[in-house]
């Protein structure tokens, strides 16, 4: 049984419980964040808490929690090597359901739990990941990083649906994001292409580090978003995300990226990106 | 101290909490109805009920809960004779967080409850409601009465800060709702307009009996999109929903609507509605 923490208690994950009356389940004012763990250690800490803290400003939450001792607790407790935490801040919990936030604060509801899985050793990383486009339709706030995650999981159950592993969502011709990852092609001309994080995407601690080491291995690199024709076109297609690091998306809508296998510089941008979490 | 209903079990309100790992706390993968109670009864249930099956469908949740046993058992249990009753339901509380639902479903998680309010006699029906424009950033499926309510939340934090009532959202020059009500105007020719509820804009269960009572009452009633033009140029501005029944906005900007009082029509409209809830 997994040990789990909710406002400052380590706990069975079976007794870690919030009131109905939780922000976060009634409105879905919930920010949250997902780390990396590899070799007994949480990766990218300095992004996440950074972004943590944008998406608590912009979602009206307050909260000082030391998120560093809770995750070495985390991870210690269960003794985790390999995997993720993942931790959720919400607005609390009022006595009562009112739109607007109690003008006397409650305290926001806090928790974390930890996720053992391989994150170096995944076998998409050799085959690659099948998806198909699916029209964007989430809210216009996707700068933070929110529980407002319906759409994300309906577009992959579409995946599930069509027999591929994700979907990406295409805004007017545009590319902006796979459901849970950052989108990225290195096209025809051989230029890495990532939709820029201003506006529209969420801002990946992955992709943080992803850009600069393509950038290491002589890469050119555009920050604008890509077109489904440029997507076709592409002589390799990756995604980014702290549970994916980085892999290579082999086919779209039944079609081939390149030539159909993992990209070459995706496969060296992962090798890369994971020497640098090991050693960091 | 209220009693609550979650999963089957009538409960004190202190008691009610659901797993970290509800897929409504992580996902915001749930639905709701509010129904208003008046005179100790529920009203418009079968339009609820309607509408909760078809956001459950969009959803992807199943459950066949017999609500009305719940709703009078909350009323029985906590002598209420008006107000309103919160219901939700969602995705259930698996083992661990995966976007997917597992393959072996798990049961959806369901609780209601219910709060003691003025519902026929709200000061707000005689002074009218103030409120301010707000860009529309909501996510794409609003025909369904989800959870994602974070947009709506900061919208209704905006109009606080303002110093009025409520925001209406404004998608390029057109009204789509109020934060959490269906927005209608009577025009300048005395035509009662109001957004389509094909897309866009919550098919409202007020809305479905209001514009019925408009046509008795001899009015035209358009059903289309109409601009902030068109409101600063309306005679009459209102509200519907569950909590409001039907309220007039008298105040836009900080510009008055018609004579800046509650319209005449209106009032007229709230007042048959009533009537209607009380004997129907």
């Amino acid at each position: 049984m997994r040990t789990v923490w909710l406002n400052g208690e380590f706990l069975p994950e079976t007794e870690a419980r919030v009131p109905i009356f939780d922000r976060g389940l009634l409105f879905a004012q919930g920010v949250y964040e997902v780390t990396p763990v590899i070799d007994g250690r949480f990766c990218n800490w300095a992004h996440h808490s950074a972004r943590l803290t944008r998406s608590m400003a912009l979602a009206r939450i307050a909260d000082e929690t030391d998120w560093p001792v809770v995750l070495n607790g985390l991870i210690e407790r269960n003794q985790l090597t390999e995997g993720r935490i993942y931790l959720q801040v919400t607005g609390g919990a009022p006595a009562d359901r009112d739109f607007l936030s109690p003008l006397d604060p409650v305290a926001p509801t806090r928790f974390a739990f930890s996720q053992a899985a391989p994150v170096v050793d995944q076998p998409k990383a050799r085959e690659g990941l099948k998806v198909i486009l699916h029209p964007e339709g989430r809210w216009a706030l996707r700068q933070a990083k929110t529980t407002q995650l319906l759409y994300a999981v309906l577009a992959k159950e579409a995946a599930r649906e069509a027999g591929v592993d994700d979907a990406w969502l295409v805004d007017d011709g545009f590319i902006t994001e796979a459901t849970s990852a950052n989108a990225h092609i290195i096209d025809a001309r051989g230029v890495l292409v990532s939709h820029p994080v201003d506006h529209g995407v969420l801002p990946g601690v992955t992709r943080l580090s992803v850009l600069p080491i393509a950038r290491e291995m002589g890469l050119m690199v555009e920050e604008r978003a890509f077109s489904v024709e440029e997507l076709f076109a592409a002589r390799e297609a990756f995604v980014s995300s702290a549970s994916a690091l980085v892999l290579p998306v082999v086919e779209v809508d039944g079609k081939p990226i390149g030539n159909g296998g993992p990209g070459t510089l995706t496969s060296e941008l992962r090798r890369r990106y994971v020497e640098r979490l090991r050693t960091a």
